[in-house]
Formats: C-alpha cells, structure tokens, sequence
C-alpha cells in the first residue's frame, strides 16, 4: 500500500504515483494532515480552487485486523476554517486499501459547474459524467450506482447538501449492507468535493492484490492481542454493552450524569432519556419484529458492532444507524422524545448528506430563535426538509449552528471555532469540555473521549466536575490521534485503555504491517507529531490560544441539575497543548 | 464637558458622574476605544449582556469650530468580532456635547425583550416604553418622535434591523432636517443596541450650558486657521468639488482611474458610471427642480456641505443623501446604473436601518449567488424588501455579505475581518487596499484615506499600483484616528494635508478646548496611541496578522483594466502596524 492517487478537477485526470518516502508510515488522520499541511494553504477558501480533499485508510486497514476499516477524510474546513479530520468506518476505505492506495488528494475544480464519477479500480481511475444523479436523494441514488458498478464496490459520495456548498454537508460512504450511511460527517468536507464537482468515488477492489504487511509474525501477534483485550472487555465484547444495545447505551448514563445536553444546552437532564435510550432501541426492536437489529456493523471484521437497523412499526426498515450522537442531536438536543421522529431526522441527514451532529445542534439553535418549539418534532423534519429543498432557510441551517445562531441572533449557541458540540455537557463533565475547548477540530468528542474515565470509569476514574483536566485532555488527545492513524476504530480505546496488552496489540499490529519497531511509548510521540502539524496549520489560518475557549454564555449560564458553570480557568486551557 | 452618563439597560437606570481624570483629554474614537477596551471583555458575545456601547462626541463638538459635528458608536461589532468605531455627522451629537456628556455608556440588556427611549436633557435622562415604535421604518417613526419631543431634539435610532440583531444594522440620527439620514452604519452596532433594548436616545439640549472652552483665544485663532484652509481648498470651499456635486463627484474619477468596483468586484471600470455620477446628480436636480439639491450639510456649523437631496421625477423628495459610497454599492457594484433605484436602495437601508456599504456588498454578493442578475434593479429592490420583511432570507442579507456568501458558498466575498469592502478597489489602488487589510475595524475607507494621494493628488502624488504602501497606509491610519478623535469631519482632511496651516489650526482649536498644547507632532502621536489600543482589544478577541489580508481571490483573480492582482507582499501589510 504505497501509491497515492492524484485527482486533479481542473484537468480531469487522475494520476497514480508513488508514495514520498516521508509519507512511508503514515495513515489515517496523520497523512491526510501531512498532505493537507504540504498542499494547502492556510488561507485558502475552503470552498475555492486551492483547498484539497485527502482520503486516507489506516495503516492497519485493509488487513484483517479487527474493527480497522475506518478511513480518514481531510482539508480545510468550511464550517472550522480550520484544518479537519473526519473518518468514517466502511468497506470503502478497506478496498482502497487492498488497491494499495495510501492516498487520494482531489485538488482543483470542474469547469462549468458539472459533476463527476470517479472510479477507481486495479486498473486506474478514470472520470464519467455524474450530472444524472445531481439533485437527487442518496437513498434513491446508492441502489442505482452498486446496480450499475456491481455490489461489491465501495462508494464515497456527496449529497445535495454538499452540491449547494453547504458548511454542514458532511462525505457519505457506503454500510456493509450498502446504504448511505457511513460518514465522514463534521466540518463539511462534503462541501469541498462539491466545490471540485467530484460528487461520486467507486471503488472497485476486484483483483488487488490486498496490503502488504511487512512482518506477518508480529502482525498476526499484535491482532491476536488486540482481538483478545476486544473480546473480553465488558464494553466492546460480543454481547456487551456497545454491541447489545449499541452507542445509544450511553443516553441513560450520560442523563444520570447529568451531562446529557437537553435543549441547546440549557439543562443536563432530559426527561425522555429513558424513551430515547439504548435500551428503548432494543426494546423496539424486538417488539416491532423484522429487519430491526442492534450488532450491526459499518464494516467487515468488526468485533464491536455497535451499529444498528431501526424499523418502522411494520417491521420495515426506517434507518442504519440509530447512534447516541445522532440520537442526542435530534432527541434531546431538540427536545424531542420520540424515537420515529428522530429516527426519520437521521433518515433525512443521510439522505441529504449532511452531519447529524451539526444538524440536530442547528435545529436546537433554530428552536432558540423561535423558529420552532423544543419538543416539536413534526416542525423539526419541516426544518430539516428546508435543508433538503434547497430555500434560503434551508441555505442557513445547512450552513451549521454558529452560522444560524449569528442569522438569527442567538446568544446561546453552544460551538467551539464555529462546530456545534457533541452530546456531553462541558459544564457538567469539564474534561470534554477542555477537550472540545482545544481540539483542532473544533467542538468534537472524539478529539479525545475523556467520558471514558470520567463517567464510565474506564481507563482510570476521575471526577467529572473537577476542573483540572488539561493533563487528561491532552492525553487523550495524542492516543486519539495515533489510533486515527491506524485506521483501527476509536471503540479499542474502550478495551485497550483497561487492557494494556490490548494496546501492545494495536502497535505491534501496525509493526506487522509496516516493518517499524514501535512500542507502546510511541503512541503518545506520533499522537503528538499528529496535533502539532495540526496546530501548526490552524496557527497558519489564524487561530489563537484565543479560539481554544468554550462560548461565553457557559461561564455565566449555570446547567442543571449540576448548577454549575464551565470554570476551567484559560490557564488551564493553555496548558493542553503547552506554551 | 466632562460627564459620562451610564445607562444599564438591565436595571433600567441611568446615572451621571464625572469622567476619570484619564478619559480628560479624550473625545471620539478615541474615548470610544478606552471606554469600550476598559470594560468590554474581547471574548464576550457581541449581542450578549456583556458588551456595551458607547456615544462620544469629539473633542471640538458642540463649539462653533467648523463641520466639528461628529459623534463616535463604538462596541464589539458582530460583524467583525473586534473593536468599532463607527461615527456620523448629525445634530445629535452637538446637543449631548452641549448638555456636558463625554460620553453616554449604555450596558446590560432588557429583560422581556421590551424596548425604551432614553430622554437626556439639562436635568438628566429618563426611560420611556418604546415598545409602540417597534416593527416600523424610521422614516415613518422620525416624524412623531419629533412631534412628540419637539422638533429641536436630536435622535439616535436602530431600526427594525436592530431590533431582529442583523449584524449590519447601523445606528441612525437625525440630519438637519430631522431625517433619518445619518449613520454611524458599519459594523452592526444598531444590533448591538437592539440586544440591549434600547431603540432611541433623544436628546434635548434646551438650556445646556454649551462646550467649556479652557482657551478662547487658542480656540479662536485655531478655528480661524482651519476655516480658511477650508474656505480656501478646492475640493472643500464653498462651490468647491464635495459642494457642487457632492461625494460622488468621485465616480467618474476613480471609474477613470480603473478603480471603481464593478459587479461585486469583478472588474475595476462601469459602463454607467457617468450615468450614476456626482454630475449626473447635479443635472437631476436640476432639470427636475422642486427640492432637489445638493451643497447640503448633515450638521450645522459645516463649510464643506457635501450632502444632497435627491428629488423624484415630479420633484419631490426621494431621499438624502445619496452619496459616494451608497451610490456605488447599489448601483455599480450590484451593476445598476439608475440612480432613482439607488434612491430607492438608500432610502430602504435608512428606513430599516442598515448600513449601505454593507448592504450594496450583501446585494453584490447575492447577485454572484445567483439569486438576481447583475444590473437588475427591481429584483435588488426585492431583495432588500426581504431584510424589511424580516424572512429567513431578509435575516442571511442583514447578516452582511460574509454571512451571505458563506450561506450560498459564494467565494467571491470582497471583505476582510467580516466587513465589506467600500468604494475604491485594492487591486488598482493598492494603498486602499493595504488600508482594507490593516485596519482595526475590517475594510473601511474611513480607517485611512489614501485615496488623496493615490488618486486625488491630495497631500503629495502616488502611483496608485505601486505596491509599496505600509508607511502611507500607517501615515493616513494615524492621522484618521487622531481627527476621529476631534470630532471634526474626515473631510477636513483634503484642506489640511495640503495646507498645513489648517493642520495646525485643528490641533490649536482642540488645545482651546482641552487647555493642552498639542503640536501637529502630537497627531502622528494620539493616533498611534488610539490605533494600539484598538489593536490590543481585536488581539485579546483573537485577530491575527492572518486577519490582514485581503481575500484569497484578489491574489489570483486579475482586475481589469489593469488586470492586476492585489501583490503587496504580507510583509509589507505586517509593516503597517509594525511588529
């Protein structure tokens, strides 16, 4: 796996070339950085001809290493202004792989406002006309591509959300069983590739010759540890938490914690937890009977699967998945209990190609403006069917929170360098909250998961109100990005973080596959190498210490049931990421 | 005149008390800044409760020195996220310097979203309801505001943009005629106020005791030095260029000059330019006769009288003024070359309350988005009649035209730090550009007027491509901050930097009233010193030397007719400011 895949909008060509050796033992989240920190520059508009979208694989993924088929997605954000990460797990990202792509970097725009489909196969890549699916719903459109490029190819795609531009449209990859469902949903990479017109990738990994792994010994040492740390962790095993009752488990905790973020982030406690939870989801599946299911999963070889299939009362499909985020975003978030109605919200975003988290968060700033009641649902779709639409309203509240809360004149608008936050109350749970205060990314949980400790005690315990959490924020940070390195989902922290030959695993299986003599101490110096071309970048576009601060309103607004404000003093901020 | 009187909004009470001993010498932008720098935190939410507003006449206002009647808004705009200062010429603020008011500080927030009228006058400042002038045109309200309080009252205003928090909404006062005409319009400080709930200040100055002059005879001689200058340059005497066709005298010279922004900047000459030109103003009046005019002034007590009054066909009023700037962002910017649909874009923008600069860029922006042609008069009247309306559109369009372009990922957004760039284009007159991208508050014309030299000859001859601008741009950038502090007109300027003793006269009639003894050094001096200030407060609210750039297009993007791209290296606009 050493060619990267040059894909150049302006000129419509597609150019394969060999890996730089510099880029040898990168993957993930750390080339796409890498690429995009080479490539781009800082000041760039994200939406003008000199921004780039990177695809990048793990460095594991592609091999038959457990839960490793994640595939990062990077350049500057249009919703950040940032550099963004975002990845998704799916059977596209492990095909590339197996076609021994490193990379692919689309750079350049399409003339004349067209739109194309690229495809890629053992035998190059090559552009066809994709005007005939502009405008149209991804639900109608998937089945249609895998009928004419064969059910075994994977697919990257933009929706209509991404077609207008907008800083929401996240990038759509398809499940294992085929839906547009799998994505690369923050900071609106989505609208990028639509800014170059490139709205479809096919992949098609008939004949590859597949990753090569250096040393097979250690490979196959490191996944066996990996898998075993995976299988008997309560939260990641077969019939644990995350694979019985999915992501969704964590509603009734978070709540109990009372850092479930209720209503745009005015209360930590929702009284429709329990309706909306994990355990309902299940509930519901059992009792409606059909395609329903929790363990799902996004992509082969995944030992979690945590992923589900949610079903319309006839026992039909209504969505894949039903996640905690998304759940959050439009229950909670919204004020909304009902889980058809937001099971429906997810159908949409999917459907448009737009992040969930974004969307929930900008329909929760929409009610705050008045637009709509917390708790009305059936106004909710209505909003996000102006998303759909195309109106100028749906033009807004496509183009994020913060962007609808300044349209609006919404105070209360709970995001971090222009990302609306994920479903932990900072004020209630400080740790994230620094987290979301000093990731790169913005606002974003999986910067690094400190709930783990926090509120399930996993990777140690530390109290979630207390304030000194610069030292766990930064920690997290740096295991964060080495795993999006690896292209192993960020679920194994779950079980690597209680175990440690878990970890060992993780690095020897990377070993394996890259022939380096990693050991566990690296984790923290790639992870750091990793946020500092970040910070380097962000630094480059203009931002501060100044930017790594949560929203005003959280330091003098206090959130019940804790009654508590954010009160990590900036000091402590600073020290995240030093100086 | 040497009180501050505060207003909290919140406890509904207003107290006066003497101004510290550091705020003495101090009128303007320049007490507007130390005010605003000492007691709004950079970080708070510029529509939350934690910014404030503050109205200060210039050091001069309030006496008989000539075209003296200038008062500064300043705040943390929502347009830009820093500093603003934003000043007009009216009535108004010659009456609060008379009542003894160095400044009026306005602060906290309404409850129940209820707006009020604060009457000043000689026995201090009382709140009314103004809940029943809410959701009406000023132009509808002015008339029974001054019916109501007498017609010798002066009035500062938000609209009905101000009250919905647009971010360009401007703050309106009354001009000579008691029209609601005159604003202190860019930077959305009108949706500062609206946060706050206070919709008017009316001001009565009925047995004031006037300005305290330390020096008469210092003042006396001063203001006798700079009327001469005025009464003697070309561009500012009695007859002279401003008078006879008002500032759109500029029209046909900077089209001449290959400078004059053309469809949203996308080239730097417009075929209507004669047809929409100061000239062609003068001819309108004329043939159409009833009150038409020009040689009108927007205070008492100015010489130079560069307003007019533009009259329909049948004579009648239309609106005034329609100078320079609106003149050219509704119509060669939006590409419309009638001037009775500027009118009527200028007389939309004073009665909703919205600044002009910023709502020709939005229209620009809109017509690049595609949701009107360039040139298409009736349908930018439409779209402005949605801000009136208060639509989602109407909201993304008095957001400004960075929210605009960000919304329908539009790239072409000519503005820097958020604000839209006037009338001068930065890739044929590069000194204006250097301007645009240095000042503290986003691109204005107002921060640093090298358009004198660059292209009027004024105060020395410079190529105006020659890219070597950071002294003139820092030169002009002084200067300007040290007459926003005097309260005399910007346009005092044109006299004095070609007669130094109208320089010297300014400096001099400042000493009479203060008792200090200022020299022309000292100007170079307080300009700095007010220009550091502001630059303290937007580095604290996160700005960059990355914030002073222009946009990315206008570097590879070429204008014609020079078909040149904006090349001033960033290390000459670093120099600007230093550093």
């Amino acid at each position: 796996m050493n060619k990267i895949l040059r894909v150049n909008m302006s000129k419509l060509k597609a150019k394969v070339s060999d890996a730089p050796e510099k880029y040898k033992h990168m993957g993930g989240r750390w080339l796409t950085d890498y690429i995009v920190c080479d490539e781009v520059d800082p000041l760039c508009n994200p939406i003008g001809p000199n921004n780039k979208v990177v695809f990048a694989p793990g460095i594991v993924t592609g091999t038959s290493a457990p839960s490793s088929g994640r595939l990062s997605v990077g350049g500057k954000s249009p919703l950040t202004g940032g550099i963004k990460e975002a990845n998704a797990g799916t059977p596209f990202s492990q095909k590339l792989a197996r076609l021994g792509y490193k990379a692919v970097v689309v750079e350049g725009q399409s003339k004349e406002k067209k739109y194309w489909l690229l495809k890629i196969d053992k035998d190059g890549a090559k552009f066809h006309p994709a005007d005939e699916w502009v405008g149209k719903g991804l639900y109608e459109v998937f089945p249609l591509l895998f009928k004419k490029y064969g059910k075994d190819v994977g697919i990257s795609a933009i929706g209509t959300a991404g077609e207008r531009l907008l800083s929401s449209a996240g990038v759509c990859f398809n499940d294992i069983d085929n839906r547009p469902s799998r994505y690369a949903g923050r900071g609106g990479l989505g609208a990028v590739l639509g800014s170059k017109g490139l709205k479809f990738i096919v992949v098609d990994d008939k004949g590859a010759k597949g990753v090569d792994i250096v040393d097979h010994d250690a490979f196959k040492k490191g996944t066996a540890k990996l898998t075993e740390a995976l299988t008997t962790h309560d939260i990641t095993k077969p019939g644990g938490a995350l694979n019985k009752y999915g992501t969704a488990v964590l509603v009734n905790i978070m709540n109990e914690a009372g850092g479930y973020p209720t209503r745009n982030f005015r209360e930590g406690r929702f009284e429709g937890a329990a309706a909306t939870s994990g355990e309902a989801i299940l509930d519901i599946c059992n009792e409606r009977g059909g395609v329903g299911k929790t363990g799902h999963s996004c992509h082969p070889g995944c030992i979690i699967q945590c992923s589900n299939v949610y079903p319309r009362p006839d026992g039909t499909e209504h969505v894949s998945c039903l996640e905690y985020e998304s759940d959050w975003a439009f229950g909670a978030n919204c004020g909304i209990d009902d889980l058809d109605t937001i099971a429906e919200l997810i159908w949409l975003s999917n459907d448009y190609g737009i992040d969930t988290i974004e969307a929930g968060g900008t329909i929760a700033v929409a009610m705050e403006a008045g637009l709509a009641d917390f708790g009305d649902g059936p106004k909710a779709i209505e909003l996000m069917e102006e998303i759909g639409k195309g109106t100028p309203l749906g033009h807004v509240l496509g183009s994020g929170a913060a962007t609808t809360g300044e349209v609006f004149g919404v105070v209360r608008v709970p995001g971090v360098k222009g990302q609306n936050m994920p479903a932990y109350a900072p004020r209630a749970v400080k740790g994230i909250g620094v987290v979301y205060a000093t990731s790169t990314m913005g606002a974003d949980h999986t910067s690094g998961y400190t709930i783990a400790p926090e509120i399930l005690g996993v990777g140690g315990e530390v109290d979630p109100l207390d304030a000194d959490k610069a030292a766990l924020a930064r920690g997290f940070q740096e295991a964060t990005a080495f795993i999006d390195a690896t292209g192993y989902c960020l679920f194994i922290a779950f079980a690597v973080l209680d175990i440690p030959e878990g970890w060992e695993g993780t690095v020897e299986s990377c070993n394996g596959v890259l022939g380096t003599d990693w050991t566990t101490d690296d984790i923290a110096r790639i992870g750091r190498e990793i946020l500092d071309k970040e910070l380097a970048f962000n630094k480059a576009a203009g931002f501060t210490k100044v930017h790594d601060r949560l929203p005003e309103f959280m330091k003098y607004e206090k959130l019940p049931p804790h009654n508590m404000v954010f009160d990590v003093p900036d000091e402590e901020l600073d020290k995240v990421h030093g100086g």
